[in-house]
């Protein structure tokens, strides 16, 4: 397929006579592209995904579609976020290692499309979490993941050039930014017309929560924060969705969101989807109890954020060599407390930012447009709207302590509280309805 | 001139035949080339700058040189700052009004350079403060100029593509930032080669400060903000060199090192050159008493900010129609009160990071490669170095102090209690040697 090809959406019939003569397919899965098995299987809200098969293996081809694949035609998106992803995926390999992304085998930029690995026995780490599972190593893969690529991707380490001419080619990416911009920041605070939520069980606390000023305050500032700190290149998107894992592995996927941002957006979209579903934990007990599932969650959180913090601080020993606080006027001059403390006072931002940024997550995915699978498959209405409550009291909770020092351990003794009724709101009309 | 020509510098016995068929040149200057005089007035560390005056006219011709005028051809320097240069003072003009910046009237990209109105008869405005003068409108003009360009061109008012794009196109003036983020931020506060300070005069305390973790560690924050705060397009030069005056009108010139930084960058360099001229004044005392002129001076550090701060209110209520902050879950929702609380969280971040940028520049023009004219012109050293000394201690405890609420008056009656000998500090080994 030549790159100056108009783009065509493939379709299961015609993907092997289109992808047929590509290399870097054929050498893995099979030349004879007539045997190829092919299922679409993209579950996503954008996107086709295809697993193609053949004679000596399988592999996915991914491909963007000229507009939301949720939504239809009518929303526009462009093509060129499987740039994106592409030149993304390429940077997380080379700052996380190979093996924490799927491998790419080939990119078509005109037809949107990457052929990369096909991960399997893997799922999604959401789906995993939802069905009670403890995948051990995910709390360490995802901790190295975050420290490697944002500080790898941020001018910490990179010269100055390289990192100003990667946020020139990623701002570019205006569209997927814009939905992060809009879904995440905004409408859930006010009626927009995407917005939904479980009703009438939550509608006294969302009115609650859209007259709260210092709130909605807050959440403008994140979003001023998500729209100018450009510190990294982040993957935009990292929630438990964007996740596949077995017991062994774990692979981050899908980061057509990439843009330069701050560092604390990442991990904290993160830790609010590890909280989402620590939240949803007792919608899903009719089976048995979930209390192992719930502390084994609040674990991973704790283990994610000391796993980032610990090869943070071991990058900026060993691999500070960007403009940033520089060696020069702190370790050159032994003045090694100088360079520790600076980096206290980096990170102690961070998880400001982190915990804010986790809020917002928390109640975009409860209110807005996208939500979560964690709460949506807790059948019973009034059993998901209590644990929808008590996520978006908790939610609310973090955002304004944020900038009050509260620490990532002071919020997970907050989930544990709010998971237990304690609510840390005088008012709890939201599920009480 | 083609634009496919390979560069080549003017010389003033060239630029004549060169720019002879530039109509947007010999149609206000007059067309007989032959007739022009040509002066080359460069005083700049970087370019060369000639006054062409024809028949009917006058105006500036700006070159770029491939490297740094003051240095020579060993430290090279991109030619594109004049591209940078030329689409700051357009985007500037647009945003803060026709007759805040010089009229431009051609532009050769290839050859690197502007013409441009010739300023008569305006003076630099340093010139001026040396000289005792008060020019009465630059207050009111410089807050109005800072407020608009910054506000404009931020996502509070530009589209996200446009603002984005802009950031995409000034990402690549790295060249120019890198000396702002080395120079400015890092060399000042250890013994780097380019440095130079009064000397032995201030030796004691220069070796103080660059053993000043906290000083140092909070220097080295402000150039994290200063290269990843993204907010909207800085002059990235804005001291009283880059500003031309009458008693009748204010323009801004050079904006060479435009970027997309942060909002606070360029006040907090203004207020910086302010307060030096400030701190310098006792040394002009010669020919008669300063107090007036330093009264003055403060007056007009309090009346940009608050110039400042009114017009920037107004830009909120009124032109607010871009990104961040939305009215959606405001002003539509009846929340006049959160528009305004978010207002005041922005403006009193703005007010934290700008004394932190206004310290950082009187350290650097003090101890860095770049002095200013204001401590230089004072002849006996001794006198100079106590008023450097005084606005170095000054300069440290207001980066110390930004972050613990101070605002800007305070500093302005530390300032003062500084000058009168008042020290912020617990040594004054620095001066008193």
């Amino acid at each position: 397929m030549s790159k100056a090809e108009a783009f065509q959406a493939l379709t299961i019939e015609t993907l092997p006579a289109r992808l047929g003569s590509v290399d870097a397919l054929t050498s893995r899965i099979g030349k004879d592209s007539s045997h190829w098995k092919v299922k679409e299987v993209g579950d996503g809200n954008l996107n086709l995904v295809f697993i193609v098969t053949g004679d000596k293996g399988a592999a996915i081809v991914k491909q963007a579609l000229p507009y939301v694949r949720l939504v239809g035609e009518s929303w526009p998106l462009p093509l060129k976020r499987s740039f994106f992803e592409y030149h993304a995926l390429v940077r997380q390999e080379a700052r996380a290692g190979v093996g924490t992304v799927p491998a790419i085998y080939h990119f078509d930029e005109a037809q949107a499309l990457i052929v990369m690995e096909f991960l399997t026995p893997h799922i999604i780490l959401r789906r995993a979490l939802i069905e009670g599972r403890m995948p051990p190593k995910i709390a360490n893969d995802l901790g190295l993941f975050v420290a490697r690529t944002l500080f790898r991707g941020s001018d910490l380490s990179m010269t100055a050039r390289g990192r100003k001419e990667d946020l020139a080619l990623f701002a570019d990416n205006v569209e997927l930014c814009d939905i992060s911009e809009n879904l995440v920041f905004t409408d859930p605070y006010y009626e927009a017309k995407l917005n939904r939520h479980t009703s009438p069980q939550l509608d006294a606390l969302v009115e609650q929560m859209r007259s709260h000023t210092e709130l909605k305050v807050e959440a403008q500032r994140l979003k001023h924060l998500f729209a100018t700190k450009a510190e990294t290149l982040v993957h935009g998107d990292l929630h438990t969705g964007s996740i596949m894992v077995t017991d062994d592995d774990t692979r981050v996927i899908d980061p057509e969101f990439a843009f330069y941002g701050p560092m604390a957006f990442d991990v904290g979209m993160l830790m609010a989807n590890f909280w989402m579903s620590f939240f949803s934990q007792r919608g899903h007990e009719r089976e048995g109890s979930r209390a192992a599932q719930r502390d084994w969650l609040l674990g991973v959180i704790v283990e994610i954020w000391e796993t980032f913090r610990v090869e943070f601080e071991r990058l900026w020993h060993s691999e500070r060599n960007g403009m940033l606080y520089s060696r020069s006027v702190f370790e050159d001059q032994g003045d090694d407390a100088g360079s520790s403390a600076a980096l206290i006072g980096l990170i102690s931002q961070m998880e400001e930012d982190m915990l804010g940024f986790a809020g917002v997550e928390i109640h975009r995915r409860i209110l807005g447009l996208a939500h979560n699978a964690d709460f949506e498959n807790i059948e019973d209405t009034d059993s998901r709207a209590a644990c929808e409550a008590r996520a978006l009291q908790f939610a609310t909770s973090i955002i304004i302590n944020a900038k009050f020092s509260m620490s990532l351990e002071d919020a997970v003794t907050l989930a544990r509280d709010c998971d237990d009724g304690r609510l840390p709101l005088d008012s709890d009309e939201g599920h009480s309805q």
